[in-house]
């Protein structure tokens, strides 16, 4: 399997950085990983939303060429995490695209990139900030693995 | 507004327990807090998932009295983090209860402990780690202190 974490900007807590680093390397030991941090429009105006997001959608769109696209909205598809691990499992048979994980920075994804996805994921109906989405995130698919290879994960 | 977060056993990894601190801290300036680390059943032999349970309902119900109980469990009343705002707020009238968010350990909630819910929510349709839920409620009670007061808290 196949998987690709995208989103603009490095994870600025060390503590969520500690937790995403933590996750990945469980992650890469059952799977092929790859983190991919592009360009963030931090800093800019946030008046500027949307000058902010174009910019970060390009620095996204680069990585999602031949990739199935599954991007993290709040009103996207909810699961549950075994319906998550079924998912996964189907997608990543030998003929499958890699699958691209996109998740939005602190202003969220541009409409442009949303409308690429091949999957609108939803991890839940609240919102959660944008560094924290990425250890659920990575915790849910760490869990999905074990539970495809019939590990046992404790809640 | 007086919340309680209840659970079993010390938050284990340093950095979910870092996060654990740092929305503790915020929640701690906008409304009075309380964390109270009960018993757990670490330890012992997961074949005895009853007994784990039984002994840290122990613990959990000498701090459940006179408090209003929301259990978190993955089948409860799933919220966005705008009616969950909402929910606080009307709760939270001067004449109300404390509110004590109860999570459960590595094995869960007994059954007894979620007989006695006020209200059994659901931070998501997918399964978290018990400490990282921690994380996830703490984020989500403050964001949602940060809606009530009208405060700017991006994704």
């Amino acid at each position: 399997m196949r998987l690709k974490f995208i989103w603009p900007g490095k994870t600025r807590s060390p503590e969520i950085r500690g937790l995403q680093d933590f996750y990945a390397a469980r992650i890469g030991a059952l799977a092929s990983l790859e983190i991919v941090e592009t360009r963030e429009g931090r800093g800019m105006d946030e008046a500027q939303a949307g000058r902010i997001k174009e910019l970060e959608a390009r620095g996204l769109e680069k990585h999602l060429e031949g990739v199935y696209i599954i991007c993290l909205l709040d009103e996207g598809k909810t699961m549950t995490s075994r319906e998550f691990s079924s998912f996964l499992r189907d997608r990543s048979g030998s003929a499958g695209k890699p699958l691209a994980f996109v998740v939005g920075g602190f202003l969220g994804l541009a409409e442009r990139i949303v409308e690429r996805a091949d999957l609108r994921l939803s991890l839940s109906r609240m919102t959660f900030s944008h560094e924290l989405s990425r250890v659920i995130l990575l915790e849910q698919v760490y869990r999905a693995l074990t539970i495809i290879r019939g590990q046992h994960y404790a809640k």
